[in-house]
């Protein structure tokens, strides 16, 4: 089995190098992964700007770019015939509810599919400090194992958020949908030292759905939670009742 | 009507400056744009920088930061009560397709979305040179004229995209789904001058599924294309096919 | 007279508009600068990424780069034939004593002389709020009118920096050499919102050098201070000392 | 012996490595350098933004920051008391002539300087590929061996240029003065593949100014260069013709 490995963290990122690791053993693993940290980076694509790979030993890349940079310019321009896979992670926190929107994991998984490839985004839900990424090597393996045999389409890629447990301690998997949150915290306004105002951007709002059957709700009982995410924008739903909004105009 | 007006070209971006011209007769108008051509920061956010915002004439400022910063630190950091409406354009360039998860314009509206507002999308689907940007600017117009009626769930903006023709010679509106392409071009490698190896991110593919209904097909015919895009990532579709198969793991 | 124009604020900086409009009576001025704030970038030129002109109406070009890449770009690319004269500001702000080091005002004069062009770095020497350009744009038509019988040589640029004055109010002109500051007040030890340590590059040390002679005094005392700099960074005089020392080793 | 060790190509390059692993027997050694290649970046530092410190194993850090940015922090905000030395390198390549004036490495040592501390830069005279930093090193340990004993006060740095040989291959140490180019070569016009004009900075100019006595000089015959410069920008030179010029303003 061949994977692309990437990740928002940057390629020295010890999520990546544990499962780098975790799957070196069964697994041909290429990793093309950006130069630092760019978290939150979403979707972002570089056009305007050449990219640059450096080598740091076999068959670890780095790109000046974003992770979707990275997948791009990965399955585009360094595979003569594609991988099977592509993996996002281990990302060193969660990727959870409506905030995956904003996220470089999720991004470069999304990158992938894009390019016709079964794609996963892999989160640890810790936070700084320790932090059990054999937990998630561990669900990895357990879920490559029976890949094969998932049919979820051709738009679709698994998001896989992990408790921050040793594995003895996790509950299982769940399927699940992404929560919500409330409205995020306003900008923090301060002073940069010259007296001139700054702003930062605030804390994520408290949890508005969290309830069974989210992914919020998985982690919080120890499962390892996995939604299929879709990577076609259109809201078929409301195309009906916009249409008929329409013929009013 | 009060209105956050943002984009991703830029504060100084003409497409901007003609929806601010038309919409001022009518609506209170905010601008709150990157202080430079952020094209392709999709919903990035940054989260490890502050902010800085800049005044440029009246009710105009910029941000050193991504359309999504703008929207987010505008609703969040500016307004004390929030406006009615966000709107993101007019980009100069089209966002049809699989390409609107790139999209920096399409990203402002989301933002705006996920704190709470209706929000729109504007592109005029010209290449440089000449813009119709008047004929995006009247679509508009006629779609705000109906905004109250119309009903798409908090989960849902609208992206628009007008065709690079007078307005006379625009056929109507059409409700559209995403089209979709082939695989992206590979990446083209280059050398630069010091002779070393840089990559350019290629061209869009061909498009692959352009046909009647996609937003591809309706501004090929000369229609105004409504496409409503959803915000929550999750692929309920997908879920029952995967609690399935994790029965198996 | 064909003078290049730049700085290191902006191509939309008040005092860089200033100085054009005071110059384009008598001269013929061509504007490239940086597209955004680039205060600080010192002699920072662009090597491994291309840059892009942009126009800004006539005969005004931003640069997405350094100020030396602006008029790198503008000399070695824009011009056929060369102008006579580089000019670097209006600064808003001075550019005094050890600090000019870090200055992209006085880079920008620096790479129009390494390019062979005569240059002058102009400052106001107010902070934020109400600037009296206008006596920056005086002091440099003074000296424009007299430069062609200046003889400092092909390594040498002139920094000017003016009172923040009322040109009525300012006592006349004054030759000074670089004043010193004591070190740097250390780094400034903050937390962002989401707990991680960050780090502010301090204020300025006080003043050490700042007697008779100085830019310092010169402008403490209400005179334009004009201070040569070269540009050729070896220490002569201490050429035979290090060559003694290097005979023991 | 307590040194501080930075460089312009990041905390992972080669360079760096081998003249940490060098100094290491008979210093203490702590590394504050970029996280990624920041050649090019002149005395640049970071004003607007703050700056972060990530740890890379004992007594290593990197800052998201440029050459200047990390030995201000290091100087300010790391050590309790000050290191005995400041050493920028082992550069990828040479920093020979008017060049210096671009180079990190050289800004990294003079921001030593400035903060109060004897400082080196060092660059290895090769070009991609095989790289004899032992030379180098070897180099810096004959120089650090007799340091104490020169006198070239406290507006000075060495710049150190050491040819790409194997050590017994080196013919000794020379005292240098900068060389001097021809202008460079005009920046190369080139198209994206979107069709937008890009421009790269160009090559540097040939040399005009090699002869005996110069940098490229030393280089050229096998001899480690060794230049005193200065970091007190004044003209000195210039100021009593500048004063008899200002006279009849």
């Amino acid at each position: 089995m061949k994977i692309l490995l990437s990740n928002d963290d940057g390629y020295f990122a010890p999520g990546l190098l544990a499962l780098k690791a975790g799957l070196s053993e069964s697994a041909e693993v290429l990793t093309v992964a950006p130069n630092r940290d760019r978290s939150g980076a979403s979707n972002s694509l570089t056009l305007t700007m050449p990219l640059r790979l450096s080598e740091h030993g076999e068959q670890i890349y780095s790109v000046d770019g974003t992770p979707t940079d990275c997948v791009h310019l990965a399955l585009t321009g360094i595979y003569d015939n594609p991988p099977d896979l592509v993996i996002a992670g281990i990302n060193a926190g969660p990727n959870l509810g409506d905030d995956v929107i904003y996220s470089g994991t999720v991004a470069a998984a999304t990158e992938g599919r894009n390019l016709g490839l079964p794609a996963l985004a892999v989160s640890c839900c810790g936070t700084r400090g320790d932090m059990y990424y054999e937990s998630a090597v561990e669900a990895v393996r357990q879920i490559l194992g029976k890949l094969s045999s998932l049919k979820i389409g051709a738009n679709t890629i698994l998001n896989i958020n992990v408790p921050n447990l040793p594995w003895s301690e996790i509950k299982g998997f769940k399927v699940t949908r992404l929560g919500k949150r409330h409205h995020a915290e306003p900008v923090i306004r301060a002073q940069d030292p010259r007296g001139r105002d700054i702003y930062w951007v605030g804390p994520v709002g408290e949890q508005l759905d969290a309830g069974e059957g989210t992914d919020f709700h998985a982690i919080d009982k120890g499962f390892v939670s996995i939604t299929p995410l879709h990577i076609d924008l259109t809201q078929y739903q409301a195309m009906a009742s916009t249409e008929h909004w329409l013929q009013e105009l």
